[in-house]
């Protein structure tokens, strides 16, 4: 499991969404509780798996020298909150920030998009002074579930969201799914903005198209890839 | 001549123009009826050339064990609607993705266009409800195949078109072209995106030299090349 | 010297200036008058250094089994009329290319830009449709020298320029400073649209600062670099 | 010491940050008052160690065969002001530099700005004809060091400023530290420009989120990293 969360952290700067020490990947076993995660600030470059290091749900920290991720509490209020999800990612990829600086949500205008997201990529409300100043990583987390329930969106079926002025959060049931859900998100965020500079009135794609796409890659019904 | 097609699917990374499992090249031997697709979602990095796909002309697979890609019914209709082609290639690439989600096409703006693209990129229209639920894949062959038709367009003098709210499909007589055409669409649809930022009054370039271009590399009075 | 022009050949793709077989470099040795060009339409990868194609001033091939570019013809006027130049590249970079699509000049916004080119980067106007269809290339070369004479640019304080719906061809006393100037050109291109959408009311920088710029690096009172 | 300037100056070029022989990087002992940096037009793949010229603080070479950095006076401005400061980083980053040439400040548009600058990244004036023509370097330092201290920022809190019409400069304790600057402020710059295109109304994050970010980097109270 260490090598896996490893692995996905990798991923990050080689599909160039960090930079730095920048991002990280988490992974939840379901059954035993424990969470591996990145240590916080360590480059990249020199980063082992044995580096990983071993948390409960409550952010403790049960095995491995180093510091975790300063994003943990963030990480942990997903798991608790999001029953479905294994593995969390954080990064600041450019385009993903530039909405979220932006605060906007991402539209779906088109199927690229549809294949990975059933619907807009929502952007969170701005915390509050208090929510910064008291626990700001769990509040992180707090917002992006917030944001989950009033809006009513399924986290399998969105697995992404910006969170404002900051920058995207990602999952999935693995590590793997879960930095291509970045991935995915960056690239539709890129695709989003020009997409409005080249037709300043265009609309999102319809539900039909919407439903086609995603449900051709996911469900009961999808026949998308080898199974 | 799976061996071609493999080749021509690894160029699609290499060259930048799609990420993770996305983009397929199809190639159709033209005497025998059958074609090779691209497998449906296995990653590049671990496909080899005999996971090729062979199937006939019904869509039906004759050989390889896993299934097609899930665009083949695009591929067959265009197959069967241009008979001067003998490869497809789709991709989700950015920069062509941008102005089919905008729903234009590609005005020529400069002779970096003229060279490849005989007259604008077309746009498909949007499909209809019921097109998206019967048959998607086979009528987002039709719709391409009706606007060539409704336009008058050449499918050899525009060897591309944008699907919309989709992305782009190129096509050639020989894969190595086909994925050319797909590189070329993809640079002038981010060309033509700033040129309108840098002049918002820009025009397209008159025919004569949309004309000069192009028969300077096309036809039986071309001279650029070897032949 | 067929060496210098295949390796300033090569650095033209290695720079991320020219894709698939776009793009050329020549040199003219002034004493002899003879030309070594890129031939053309052979794919970067495969090209050899004996492939470079020698020709006299007036285009006749001298030595080499293929055809040279088809834009020899433009670079000979360019030799013809610019002296004191050793060398000429012409690319399809994009950024160069969206400013040539929008037909502008680029203003000299910075002291990159300064560093390289005293003044504006030229943009020559529209061939017309008898000059495309009667000699094209050399026509080509003509307006460009035509747009140096009349608004009474040296060449060599600008060496460059953007040929009105097609894109830059650069040059210098040397291969390789040509292929640089081609680096910067196509760098301030996309400085410049960016400068122009971050501020939309933007002025190009002081002649003093230009001055300064410039000829900190040119000329008698140089003191930039080793001597 | 050599060995750690001539570090920091390879890894602008690795970092994307400079083309040709743009850029410099040099370091100040405070002890001895010795100043080492890259040498004038060099080119960073021929570069070597040895090459690293050393300078006292009026400028003057003490050892090493090659002219220092033509930009040298402006290193030595920095480091009798800023007496905090150990490197200076000089860069032709693109998205930095198009907003020095925009002459606007960049706005602290989110979390990913917060982490390392700590407000806005201030733009100086304009350089007078006067100051430019006597000394250039020496006052483009100077008109750095009026800009902070005008606006009353810590050169530490907010380590980089753009220079109008010109470009950035970044700063920090180490060599390492003043690059990894340079990289961010290119980021932020990047991400800037389109979060105002994603939305053109959009405001800088509030201040008791940019405190948040910014102190959990840095100070007494930080809890980023390892220490």
């Amino acid at each position: 499991m260490k090598e896996r969360v490893f692995t996905a952290n990798l991923a990050l700067p080689e599909a160039g969404l960090v930079k730095l020490t920048w991002g990280n990947v988490s992974e939840i076993n379901r059954d035993s509780g424990l969470i591996v995660i990145k240590p916080s600030g360590v480059p990249y470059s020199t980063m082992k798996a044995c580096d990983m290091v071993v948390t409960d749900l409550n952010g403790e920290v049960l095995e491995g020298k180093l510091k975790p991720s300063s994003d943990l509490a963030t990480h942990v209020e997903l798991y608790k909150a999001f029953k479905e999800i294994n593995s969390v990612v954080h990064t600041h990829s450019k385009n993903a920030v530039m909405w979220a600086q932006a605060g906007r949500e991402i539209p779906a205008y088109g199927t690229t998009h549809a294949d990975t997201f059933y619907g807009v990529v929502p952007c969170t409300r701005q915390l509050t002074s208090k929510e910064v100043s008291s626990a700001y990583e769990l509040e992180t987390g707090n917002v992006i579930v917030e944001t989950f329930k009033e809006k009513n969106i399924d986290p399998l079926a969105v697995p992404g969201v910006l969170v404002y002025g900051h920058g995207p959060f990602t999952w999935g049931q693995t590590p793997q799914k879960a930095v291509e859900n970045s991935i995915v998100l960056d690239e539709i965020a890129e695709m989003a903005a020009v997409t409005e500079v080249v037709n300043d009135t265009v609309l999102p794609i319809p539900q039909y198209l919407l439903d086609k796409h995603y449900f051709r890659k996911h469900g009961a019904n999808a026949y998308y890839g080898q199974i």
